[in-house]
Formats: structure tokens, sequence, C-alpha cells
């Protein structure tokens, strides 16, 4: 299903070469002014065109159909949102129609339905992360509310170190970009503000839908969070993040006070224990593979089972973690809030339970 | 919620020092004959004892209440089943209850739910996980009619190589036991013989699933299928899972057999191309993080604010990869054999279509 | 949440005064040749204007977004669509914004939401139900390739006996409207051609999530399937739908010829035994009360507490029964069809299982 | 899917005559002390004999199996309980294994899973609703601490009227009993004490829930709220539900206080509007069919197609509906408070915010 979330769900749906892509938010709570600004800014970091990424232009510009009342306030309702596709150039598919491209969902697609659309990805086009960065950029703000904050980075480019400079990562890519290939990319996530206590213990834990979300998105094949697969090489007298009280005082009487007393000296565990938040940061690591699509002879087979080579010209990112970070940072915003929601309950934000 | 699962969903219940745990096998193909005896040896590999593992005896004996007929036959309805706890010990925790465990969660438990059972983890113990691979060994079953194998093995412990022999591993483990600490490891999983055109292109891509029922298993940090977090430093023509014709013929009439004859040169994206399954074998990699109950003093806080250490003596395992291996392996089964399910619809396993 | 079904799920969103309405349905069978006339012709006989219902004008045209290849071919995609809302008059209910509407949902929509949208009845209005036929009558398609009918009447309007002629029960709908009053009704939905097996033994039954679908549909007060309310004054003697065999023959061997060979000699039962089809007719009645909307002077309360009186003026239907059977029809349509997907499993409509 | 509900959700398993029946209820809040007494005082009332009931012997005594700490405080996780099956006389069945019994679930089950339990009704045994009484016991308690009390209470009895006595109406059913026949019933439930604003404006309303839960009970045939189907027959000026202030004042300030004041002068619509509870009483009436087994022959069809007639003699109810009271009230109390944790969010009963 296309779908993700039980509180607050996001459906999206949409061809990269039809109509349009589109998608609906449901269980977003009402009574928010939302600041289209922001989504508008979280969209262009994710958008085709500037350094390292593919040059199909496209304005991206959402329409919101439902939702909101005159004063621009959210109502609960869904809220549903369209992308009219632009600039398809179709006929750059149309050879595409009787050949399996490697790497991408061609033929596992048309295992699965028994047909696809060959112009384009279809679903699997990384077109469809546009409604993920609508429907995050909504989340991020109702997180805000909540004092809630989430960012995301590129973290590395290829086989380049951890600390290096974004310009100096947008350069590889160029380079290798030139060459006619691509490379692969990690992104670090960073969740800061949230209070202890939010997660679930068995199945559902914070830290497994967090990577339910994140294998989710295209070209995704790790996730980690806190020491993720470095906690495999340590011993446990490393590993172990300490309690401290932090400010104690005697007037402590609510859960909600507890929550922000308790902290620990380290956080190797990234914030979460036992499938549930521990009230410090919670931090954790996406692996996106090369993208597919490089200009290079490469061999496959025919929709007739004939082998022969193509080459892909279209136009394509060379890294495609690099607009990977906006989508990172929507999918920990719609991850979280969810949680966040199923906590507050059916409550208006101005009721008095958000704070 | 305690389930996990769509077509196939398994519930789970008990605290680890409660009266009992125990699960409901929803929505299993009805009709088939159960091999009691392999059930128990998967179980086996995952129980205390042993080289590795807790000193804590418990013989797992799994009653089955509820899904099967007077042959045996499983009758597709819920198959409800209990282990009774024994050798509980609650008085060895009895020290506990005033004081949040580091790295346990203990103290995320509390924020959750306003309260805990202080005997031992409560849901969060590992002990849970038993009845994962009661389900997992009746999904193994079911998958083996349709010709799929998944199979699990502990590939690395603390910061040994990946060829290093299981023994030499033990080895390590007793080591670290003796000086009172624990140390992480990775397991890999294998699942072979499965069709082409299993999964989804969004947002319930088969990795995805696969990837939220790893991260569900207790101490693990960190997921990855196929080359994983190594995509991220390679270049897409390295990547690149060129396609070739396996045995061509000019009988290919079906949709079924098309699916054997295209096959992949190199296997670098783990046998799934856009969330779907290519037919070729589906490889994936976790992290375990150290046990954290270590006898180490650790410095930690009691439930009333006050600074204090804690010295957990207890019976656990030093690595709880270890026998993770089996709950993995469970894992994986209950995945995949849902996603089968959902492909094949609601049938009868002998009904010829299961074939 | 905005969303009905499992394996073929219709997501809805839009306010009645927005600038859209829409849906998507997620998990319609790939492959399929839709024939739009048939989406027009239904919603036609829902669609505001005529004898019986309101005067409001709208096209209602459906515009597709997604879902369909270039020949038209459903793609096994999310299918999206959208309708714009035209002729608005919103200063209608200017006048509304600060008095609640007796038996209208504005009081608890405030309550629920903590704010609403006052121009028309937001996600409470019946515009919403013309999503729902656009799914219904794409249900009905692919219902078709299975040999399933579905069908809905107008039972009976306001005192009328059942036995009443279409025009008689407008002509009396238009008396009562001339009056300034509204009436109920009931409407029959039948479904042949379901072969036996269908269902669930528990709370998933078919029974129930017909009954589930019925009541989700504005104004409906009441279900019933088979004998339903006069069942409850019968005996079991007279309830007995006794078996018998028709077309007995040697040559059965598949389960699926079985089905067809077990009759009953009555249908008290309505096609259901147990929550699962036996392969009669299944028929139902649903029970809706009069428009709530009257052209007479009502007491009521104002937002800020005050006693008032109201009379709404705007344009409604006397009789909100008339455009219900469409409604009926496409909601029946909607949950055969997605409990035929769930048996049929994830497969193309052509792919020979769907036979 | 052997489930129900969303924040708080029942599994149920178990044949009726395998060896236990169980349940887990998911999803209760955390926090609670339960009076066991009140458990057992519910499943006294739907309890095999007595007057007009079956005389199969049932201690029926409840297992809990987790979910508690050492004081008896709900622990916020699954509450697992098992009830064995005594006294099943499987040998009263063996006959039926090659016959289906007109008016059951034989036919259809078989049809549906390809093979069925023939002891006892397997899944479709009203024995089910035992579980469905335990977890509802439950939900009733959890209720009364939200000020909200659920009753249900036999209206009628095959054609008696509705204002007969609980006396007379055991008598006319044991009279009926004698003579080997079995009679329908319906069944009215209130609901008090529900403020306003709970429930969901389109699929997912109160009054569908609440409907979907009812006709999951065995032998329900109907459903209605309010006036039900009696409004299908009534005019808008008569059924309008119209508004006053109770109890007005100017200190007035929350949407809490607001829900209390704000009334209906009539509740024709049962309590809700627009799916969404208004304050008011709700009500509502199931319609039972006569029990199916009944002392005389009818005619039927062997699983080998042979026609043949059976007179079943075992034991059972000659009208359901006298144990059904129980199973309404408790379905009504599982649905209730599924919504109202919903509306509470996640947290502890005593942290001050379940008032």
């Amino acid at each position: 299903m296309n779908s993700i979330g039980n509180n607050l769900r996001l459906t999206t749906f949409g061809e990269s070469h039809g109509p349009a892509i589109g998608g609906v938010l449901d269980g977003f709570p009402p009574g928010m002014k939302i600041d289209y600004r922001e989504i508008e800014s979280l969209m262009a970091t994710r958008r085709p065109g500037g350094k390292g990424v593919t040059a199909r232009k496209e304005s991206d510009r959402v329409e919101f159909l439902s939702g909101f009342n005159e004063e621009g306030l959210t109502l609960g309702t869904p809220i549903g949102f369209i992308i009219r596709n632009e600039d398809k150039r179709s006929e750059d598919y149309e050879e595409l129609s009787g050949v399996y491209r490697p790497n991408h969902a061609d033929y596992t697609t048309e295992l699965r339905y028994g047909l696809r659309d060959y112009r384009g990805g279809g679903r699997a086009s990384a077109r469809e992360t546009a409604c993920r960065v609508v429907a995050g950029a909504l989340a991020l703000q109702y997180l805000d509310t909540l004092g809630i904050k989430i960012d995301a980075r590129l973290l590395t480019v290829g086989d380049g170190p951890e600390d290096e400079s974004y310009d100096s990562m947008m350069d590889r890519v160029e380079e290798i970009h030139r060459t006619g290939d691509s490379v692969g990319a990690t992104v670090e996530c960073r969740v800061s503000g949230i209070r202890a206590g939010i997660g679930n213990p068995v199945y559902d834990k914070l830290s497994a839908r967090l990577g339910f979300a994140m294998l989710s998105i295209n070209a995704v094949m790790g996730f980690e969070y806190g020491e993720g697969f470095r906690s495999a090489g340590m011993k446990g007298a490393v590993m172990a993040d300490e309690f401290y009280v932090e400010n104690y005082s005697n007037e402590i009487e609510t859960e909600e006070k507890k929550s922000r007393k308790i902290r620990t000296k380290t956080n190797h565990c990234g914030g979460i224990q036992g499938g549930i938040s521990n009230g410090e940061e919670i931090y954790m690591r996406v692996a996106f593979k090369p993208t597919p699509t490089i200009a290079r002879e490469l061999h496959t087979v025919t929709t007739e089972f004939e082998e022969t080579t193509i080459c892909v010209k279209g136009r394509h990112d060379p890294c495609v973690g690099v607009r990977g970070v906006a989508v990172v940072r929507s999918m920990a915003a719609l991850t979280i809030a969810d949680f966040m929601i199923g906590y507050q309950g059916l409550r208006h934000v101005k009721s008095g339970l958000y704070e």
C-alpha cells in the first residue's frame, strides 16, 4: 500500500510521467497556521537543478486542495495536494519500453504488476519523494510547536571522510558526473528536543519505525542509529551510557518534569533505549547507493528475453544522496510526528495540551 | 502495538517474570502438517545455557492451544501458544526496583507507561524473542513448501573478522565474559529460492519491511542489505548488476517461468530492486550492540532522583548476538511469509496454487 | 482516518467548499481497461439536480491523475483523482459561521477538532460521497470480470410500502419538498455471482464489513442483511436454510467446482453464514434518515452559547436516500472487491488466475 | 484477521473443542487496579447453564498470563489470558464430520479454508465470545474511570413486545425450547456519560465502528442506532434534535466545559451526529437470529455431495440473544474504549489527564 504512518498517515500517488503526483496527509493536528515559505524552502533543497543534481526543470509548485480553512488554519481534515508534472520529455524514454534498465525497478515492477509505465520509473521514480517533502515540511512545523527540531546533512560522498566540507563533496560529485559515473553517499539525521518516553518496547520501536521510514526511500541500502554498526565491534563497558541527574530539585512533581532531569553522560545508544526515547538527541545514519543511471554501456535484457546493451541518456542525479537529505529529514519528521500525535491524543493544537 | 505483519500477523504477550509468555500467529495457511521437532530445534539454538549464553535454565516448552485439527493439520485459524516462565528468581531483581539500569529500558519504560515491572525487563526482555522463534519456525516450514530457504549465521563478534570460525568466535565471547564485560556482534541472513516480483515499490518495500523486522529485535542498532553501507562508498559503474538470460528457450509462456530466466551477473543490490525481489538471493546484515548488563559498577540514578552506582549480578548473555541468530532468521521468515501469503491470496496450502 | 479497506483502500480528502475534493484508490488490480462512461454513468445517478435532489449544479468532472498507462490500462499503482468544486456559493453559508445547525455535524465537528469550516459541512458534507462513487464505479468493473454483479435500488421513501414504483416515490419526495420538509428512505442492495468461501469467521466477517461500509455513509441509521431485524421475531425452524445439491455430477474435482454445486433452498441468511459467503445472493437493507436541512425554523445555539432559532435556506435534497442508492452500491462494490483481491492475491487481472 | 480495534486491540484464538480459547488485549491503559470479581460477574451472565441457555457446563475460569504487576496494576503491556475448554464431549460431534449443518458455518468454513474442525463450530462457535466478554469487562472498568457507563438488556424475544418482563421472555424461550425450536431476539445497548467530540466524520464514524463491532457477533443480522430503521419512515421536522443551553454561565472557558453545556431537546439521532458523539446518550439495537441448531430433522448435504437429513442433538441455546446481552455490552465497551484511548493519547491512567 502506498501509505505510511498510523496516527499521521501519508498516502501518495502519481507516476513520474503522468499528469501529476500528489498526496494526502491525514491526521494532521487542527488549528495550526502553516508557513508555506518553509514548505517551499524545504522543497527547494530537494528540487532538480543545480550542482550535483539532475537538470530536469520543475517548478514543483504544490497546490493544496483541502485541509485548511479560509484563514489558512489546518482543519484536522486530510490535507490533499498535487504537483503537476512538467518538462516530462517522455520521448526520452520511448526507447526504454522494450528493455529493462539494470539496477532500476523496471524488471521487478513488471514482474510484480504484469505491466509497467516505461516512461520514467513510474512509482519507483525518485520524483515520488517530492510528496514526502511536502508532508515532511508540514510535520516539521508541527514538531516545532513541541520544541522538537530535526536536521539532516550530507555526511559523506563516495569514499570521502566524514569531516569534508559541503563544497568539497559537491566538487567530487561534479567530477564523477563528468566521467559519466555516479556515486553513493551517507546522510546523517538528528532529532533534538524530544521528551523521554516516546516509542514502544516491542515491534513498533521508535528505532524500527525510523529505520522503516528511511529504508522506504529510493536507493537506501542501510540504516543505523546511535553507534550503529560500530556497536557490533564494541564492548559493553565502553558502550554503557551511564545516567546522572541534571538540575535536581525537590520540586519534582510530574512525570513531565521528571523526564527532563535524568540524563546520560554519553549517548552511544542514540537517544533510544528499548525502542523508547530517553530524552537525549536521537541520531541516525542512512546509506544511499550510487544513482543507478549512468552514462555507460551496460549489459541487459529485453522484454522479449534477448540480451542487449543499454546506455541511458536522460537527465539524472550523479549522487541521489544530495537530494536525499531533504527526504531523510522529511521521513524522520513524519515518523516522530506520528508518535507525538499518538502520545498527545486527539487534540486541537491550541488546546493547551500540546506544550 | 505488540503485533507485526499484515497477512501473517504475530501478536505476543508476556512479561519475562510473569506466569507465561505467548503469542498468536494469525493468517497461517490452512492444511499444513507441522513438524514440531523443527520448532524445537530452532528454539534450541536460541535457548539460554551453553557457551556464550546466559545460564538461566528454561525448558521453553511450547504449548500450542489452537489452530490445529486432530490430525495436526493447520486450520487457517489463529495459532495460539504459550511458554510458561520457569526458574524466574525474581528475588535477583528485588534490589533493582528502585534504580534504573544503564542501557536498559527501565527508565524509558517507566516514562512511557508510568510504571514498570522491575522483575526482569518486562516486555523489553529478550525472553519475548522466544515467541518470535516459535512463529518463525512455523513460517520457515510454510516457506519450505514454496521452495524458499532462509539461513542466518553469526558473522562477526566484536572486532573479529568476517571469516572467523564459530568456535573461535565463541572462545572470544567466553574470554570477554570472564572479564565481566560483554561484546557486540553482526548476524548475516540469506533468503534463497524467492521468485521475482515480491514486494512493493513505495513505502512497503520488501527491504523496508525486512529492516523494520530486524530493527524490532532487542539490541539491534543497524540493518543493511546487499552492499549496504559499503554502497555509499561505491561508484555506479561498480555497483551495477547487469542482466543476462539464463537457459533461454522459446517455450516461455507464463510470468512464472519468465521470472526464473532473467538473472543478474552480480548481486550488489542484494536481490531487491526498487523494493521488489528480482529473483536473486536476498542477503542482509544486522548489528547487535553488546549486552547492556555487565559485571561492572556503573553510575546511575534511583527512581527518587538520587545518583548511585549499580553492579547487576543476574545471569546474562555476554553476547546477545549469539542467540540473536535464531531471532534474525525467524523475523526474516515471518516477513517473507507475510509477503508470500499476500501474493498467493487466501488459499489452502494444498489447493494447487501454492506451487 | 479518512480511509476504508484493506487490500483495496480508498482514501478521500476535500471540504465541500474548498478548491477540490478527491481520492486515492490503492490496490486496484493492474492490467484492466476501464470504461470511463460507466464511471460517468454511475456519477450521474448521484449528481445533484433533477427530481428529488438538490439544485446545486455540479458537472462533477473527474480528473484522473495517476494509475493508468498511455493505453488506459490500470498499472496496479494508486489511482489518484480530483473533482473541482464549482458553484460553491459560500456566501450562503456566511450566516452559519456563528451557529450550530441542528442535526448537522457542525457542533460535533467543532468539539472534535476545535474548529470547523462553516462553509458547507466540510468533511461531513454528502459531497464527499462523490469520491466513493468514482471508486465504486472502478470496483464494479473489476467485479464484473469475476462475474460478480451488484445492484441497489430505492426500496421505500418515508412511510411508503416496499412495492411502490420509483415515480410514485419521487412524487412523494417532491410533495414533501414543497412543504419545506424532508423524508427518510431505505435502500436495498444485492450482490450476485459471488462464490462461496469469501469472508472471515470472527471479527472481519463479510457481513460486519458490509455493515461498516454502509454505516459510514452520511445519514445512515441502520443496516441489516438477510432477514435482518425480522429474524429477531422468527423461529429457528422457519429461518432454516436447508441445503441441496444442484447439478450433481461425478466429475467434481476442485474446490472451485464444489462451490457451485451446493445450494440452499431458501436464503433467509442473505448469502452469508458465519461471516462467510455461501454462494447465494447477498442482500441487505440500509436506512437513511430524513435530510437534516429543512425549511423550518428550528431552535438552536450559537457558538457563543446563546439560544437562537435558525432556518437554513441553501439548496438541499429533500430525501438523501435518493442519491444514496449510488453510494450504497459503490460501498458494497468496494467492500466485496477488497475481499476478492485478498482472496485472489497479488496478481495481474489477465494472469489467468482471476477466473 | 482475528483482531478488532485500533488503539485498544483484542486478538482472540481458540477452537471450541481444542485445548483452550484465549485472547490478547493490547493497548489497555497502565496503572489501573482491576476488580476481578466484576470480570467474573459479567462472565456469569454469558455462561452456559440456567434458564434459556445451553446446558454445557463450563466454569470458564479465566487465567491471566500477563499485563499486570505484582500489585495487580495494569502495566500497559498486552494482557494475555486463556480459558481452558472443559466438558467438550467431542463425541457428540463425531457424526457431524461428514455433513454440513444447515445455517451453520460448516460449509462456508470448509470453502474458506479447505478444511474445518468439525468438533463444534471451531472459530465460528459462540464460545469465542467468552474472550470478548473478558476483554469487555476490562474495558468497562476503564470507561468507569472516565464516568462512562454502558448497559445492555434483552429488548424482545421472538414476536414479543418491547415492554415485556425478563421473566416473561425467559418463559417464552423455555416454551419454545421444549418444542425443539429456537427463537430470535433484539438487544438494546446504552452508553451514558460520554463527552461530545468522540468519533470521526467520514469512514471511521463512531456509529460505523459500533455497527461493525455488533455485526461481528455470531448470529447478529442487523444493527441500528437512534431511531434506526424507524427514521427511514420519518420526516425531517419530526426527526430534528433541536439544541438548547443547559446551565449557561459566563465562566465557560475550556472546550471540556463547553461540551457539557449544549444539549439536544430530543435524541432521535442516538447521541451521534455526523459520526461524532454529541454528549447525549448513545443507544442502539442489535438483532439476533434464532439459534440455528434445533431439534428438527433438516435437509442437508454431505461433504461427498449426497443429500441427507440431519437432526443435531448437542446442547444448545434456544435463544442466542439471551447470552448475547453480555457480548453486546462488551463489544460496545471495547469500541468506546478504543476511541477514548485515541482521544486521551498515550497516558498513564493516574496521570491526571484521564479525567
